[in-house]
């Protein structure tokens, strides 16, 4: 058993439920577990000490939805649509075709590089989806490749009905030989259901068949206009509907009497252009919230978890508080984690040194690389 | 003489005339300036290579608008105007006190902590303003202690009428004593031209009696209201404009008309949650732009030139090229510099080398650091 003292905290944020923040603070971490929590004069003996000097600690960023299995840079589609420019090439089909090509290693390296980045920026837990291959073999070994880094794998193979594919026989596809194949590599079974994407009775299917063999649903749900996806993500107990751009008072009140996560993806309507999701009315309302990257080369190429949370200050009607724990606690329901997300005694011990005293600098400093060391 | 080449670069912009951006790319540095520039295959001999390995290399941002010289922390104040919630102790008279009160270590130490971290960002060449001294003794030492840092040090002792003095009295002051002994340590004379600052006739006497001694003039201008602040820039000939939010037709004409470059400071809307000013409107009527961060602990504490040409693009209608030559050579031109902010031969090589194969990655993938060097 080895130990460590984190000490000399200017500000711990730990989400104990009767004190969720603490000043001038030290814990102790035991075998990768916070231990104890106390103040800096009543420390127990430990094998090392890190004294963070006045500084702020919050624990590890959640980052409850990427799509970080992918080929290919669609940066001239993304200058195309801000300067209103039209663009042939561009969308989903153009990542799944040079997500096909890519070899093993390209897409294993394109993962660990994106993960190495995100970590740098504080965020110690990812999900990460499928949903560039859209074929067995392709949709398989993104998962494969994707479990090499995290146990929060999720399929996504109904992500969008592929170029020439006759849909009927895709969501077969999608709920039969490919679930198949790809629920060993997954815990997440997850569909895009919105228009022009997957309608409500093929949602239920595939989310029906995942949990049938054992996978936990999650949905992406009205992100570009009114949907029966929220609706449909507290029918069958989803752990999150994600994006929630669009919502009637039925959808909130729905989400504030389930189990479902509200999933706030900004980075999205940030690099589209588009309104942000009201997380005011949603946390008025009772519902838990999560804050994500949804990083991916198309419509959120951000990776950066505290860019999301500057955003969710300034756009969603957040507190900086309220931006913080849904950065992490609320990303860890999300996921249905209880061991991350927080630092109270038992929990993993993921944590990020700030340069700065307090989280509130999170958005009082949008845009500065603010991490200055992630265990 | 010592020369180093710098080549396989995928992107160089040089904001040459005849091609601003060349792919496949390399260049020569000697002495500190660019002496060369080419393709990789009829490079000249030099001391030192540095191969980039494909990467995006740009100019060093030049940021023209900061108030780095200052004390205090006033994340609460932000905290409290996210939330709604009152603050009574805000505003610049906090950091107005907590300046005074540092020590002229303090003061310098927090310079450089925000210049590094600036650099660190990709900033060369930062524009630094006095104004949370305003006394005679306080303003002068915020003016040497900046110019030590950069030649571009802008007095601004009408920033604010201090509580408790009269204004006639204090711009007697800021155009007497307190500028005699200013001007010694500044380039620039700039007035916040705004209804609760100074109106257009002190402000006038403020920039006419700073040209008077030597001093070049730049303005804060149309804020938060309309006003007459970029009128009075046009006027004097000012290098400058900053802010710009709100521009009558008569206003854009004037810019348009003249050797004003329109300073935009979108940290500021972002910190604030005004509306951003309108980029294209300014563009498309032939204004110089520039963007800057205004980094300062109240409206705008960010320091990342990459974010705020982000926001640039998302909120204010530029395009990444707009947005990357406001943030270079936009820059460069308000400060009337010709040696930064591009890469022709005979710039000073202020370089930026991006982990990314475009400079619309900074755009495209906002918030996350993607500096990898700067020289």
């Amino acid at each position: 058993m080895t130990s460590r003292l984190v000490t000399n905290i200017g500000e711990l944020v730990t989400w104990e439920p009767d004190r969720p923040i603490r000043h001038d603070a030290a814990f102790v971490v035991e075998d990768g577990a916070v231990a104890w929590i106390g103040g800096p004069g009543d420390t127990p003996a430990t094998d090392t000490v890190h004294d963070v000097g006045g500084a702020a600690v919050v624990p590890g960023f959640v980052d409850s939805h990427t799509h970080l299995v992918f080929a290919g840079d669609r940066s001239a589609e993304f200058e195309a649509r801000m300067t209103g420019e039209p663009y042939a090439a561009g969308g989903i089909r153009t990542t799944v075709e040079a997500t096909r090509a890519a070899t093993d290693e390209q897409l294993a390296g394109t993962v660990a590089r994106h993960l190495q980045e995100m970590r740098a920026q504080g965020t110690t837990t990812a999900e990460i989806k499928s949903g560039y291959g859209l074929t067995v073999h392709d949709e398989e070994r993104s998962l494969a490749i994707a479990r090499r880094s995290t146990p929060e794998t999720t399929f996504l193979g109904a992500h969008v009905v592929p170029v020439g594919t006759d849909r009927a026989a895709y969501v077969d596809l999608v709920t039969g030989d490919m679930l198949r194949r790809c629920a060993p590599h997954a815990r997440w079974i997850d569909v895009f259901c919105e228009d022009g994407a997957f309608g409500v009775d093929e949602a239920r299917a595939v989310l029906t068949a995942g949990t049938a063999v054992g996978l936990l649903p999650r949905i992406h749900a009205n992100q570009l206009r009114h949907g029966p996806g929220v609706q449909l993500a507290v029918e069958v107990g989803a752990a999150a509907a994600d994006h929630c751009t669009y919502l009637t008072d039925a959808d909130v009140d729905a989400l504030a009497g389930s189990v479902t996560v509200a999933g706030l993806l900004p980075g999205v309507e940030f690099s589209t252009r588009q309104p942000y999701p009201d997380a005011r009315r949603l946390i008025d309302a009772g519902v838990t919230v999560s804050i994500a990257t949804d990083c991916n080369p198309g419509s959120s190429y951000t990776s950066s978890m505290p860019f999301c949370l500057a955003l969710a200050v300034r756009d969603m009607g957040m507190s900086p508080l309220e931006a913080l724990r849904a950065a992490t606690e609320g990303g860890a329901t999300s996921l249905r984690r209880d061991d991350v997300g927080h630092l109270r005694v038992g929990a993993t011990a993921d944590f990020v040194v700030l340069d700065a005293p307090s989280y509130v600098h999170l958005a009082y400093r949008p845009g500065v690389p603010l991490v200055t060391s992630v265990s």
